[in-house]
């Protein structure tokens, strides 16, 4: 699944393995289609979700429900208007390690064409500065045993593959 | 760090392997305590956490801390009026696939002289009851990667190892 993003003067550059300056922010709700594209781009994505024209609602409601839960929020970045990485960010706190608080990434992703431009790194980094000030002592996520590459990079920017991610598809009834 | 529970009268029967039933109920702030020393009755936690009487108010403020931001919470598992499990729920709503709903199972633990009972099971079952009521399609947790006992625990109940759990820790200055 293509992602369609509005191309910009200087593709070339962005092909590359040059790094382009985003700005990383809070999603807006009209980010959700862009968001839902980019979901989308992926080889596991692809099968996983709708990309329609007007965006499918389902999609508006559960941005809606995030910006309801505190601590719970989606970031992207954005260059010259088109939003071409995403990343989800969610502080927990719990009791284990002294009441330490700990941040999850998840749906971390960056459009094809924007690949290798260091555009997840600019995410991941101001997730980590976020988590910082909101008090984490720990920043976890899980990748797909078969993304070997996104494994390369989180490694180079300071996680360690310390543990086992296990999942249960609850979808069926019992 | 052994936990100093109180006993009941048939402890052998709870050595061996047979189940005993639990009742599985959310944490109440009197029982941080006893929480706290499940935590740190474990081969991990033992280093990690901090065994005091009365309990160390970093537990009670994130007690307090998870109370307040909903679906967070403890779910602990009671016999015969004393503490012998706990497991931590958290809800997390997200865009990706078409906005399912995950719940995120951490700090799963069961006092040393009950392992072997069934507790943990009753108490992830009730997790994964609460996550289903609550709309979520996929349940997930990460396992640290020496932890081969609990992880055929998860497979037995249905979990598949599918993703790597990586951590960086940010209790550094960057």
């Amino acid at each position: 699944m293509p992602c369609h993003l509005r191309t910009s003067t200087d593709d070339s550059a962005v092909m590359g393995a040059e790094r382009i300056a985003v700005v990383v922010r809070p999603a807006r709700r009209e980010d959700v289609a862009a968001i839902v594209r980019l979901l989308a781009d992926d080889v596991l994505g692809a099968a996983r979700e709708r990309v329609e024209d007007p965006v499918a609602p389902v999609y508006l409601r559960a941005f809606d429900d995030m910006a309801a839960q505190p601590g719970n929020q989606l970031l992207v970045a954005e260059r010259d208007g088109d939003v071409i990485g995403c990343l989800q960010l969610t502080i927990l706190t719990g009791l284990s390690r002294q009441g330490m608080r700990r941040a999850l990434l998840e749906a971390v992703r960056v459009s094809a064409r924007h690949r290798g431009a260091r555009v997840g790194e600019q995410l991941v980094l101001e997730a980590i500065a976020q988590a910082r000030v909101a008090g984490c002592g720990l920043v976890q996520l899980t990748s797909d045993a078969t993304r070997v590459d996104a494994q390369r990079f989180y490694e180079r920017l300071g996680f360690e593959k310390t543990h086992v991610g296990m999942k249960k598809s609850i979808t069926e009834q019992p």
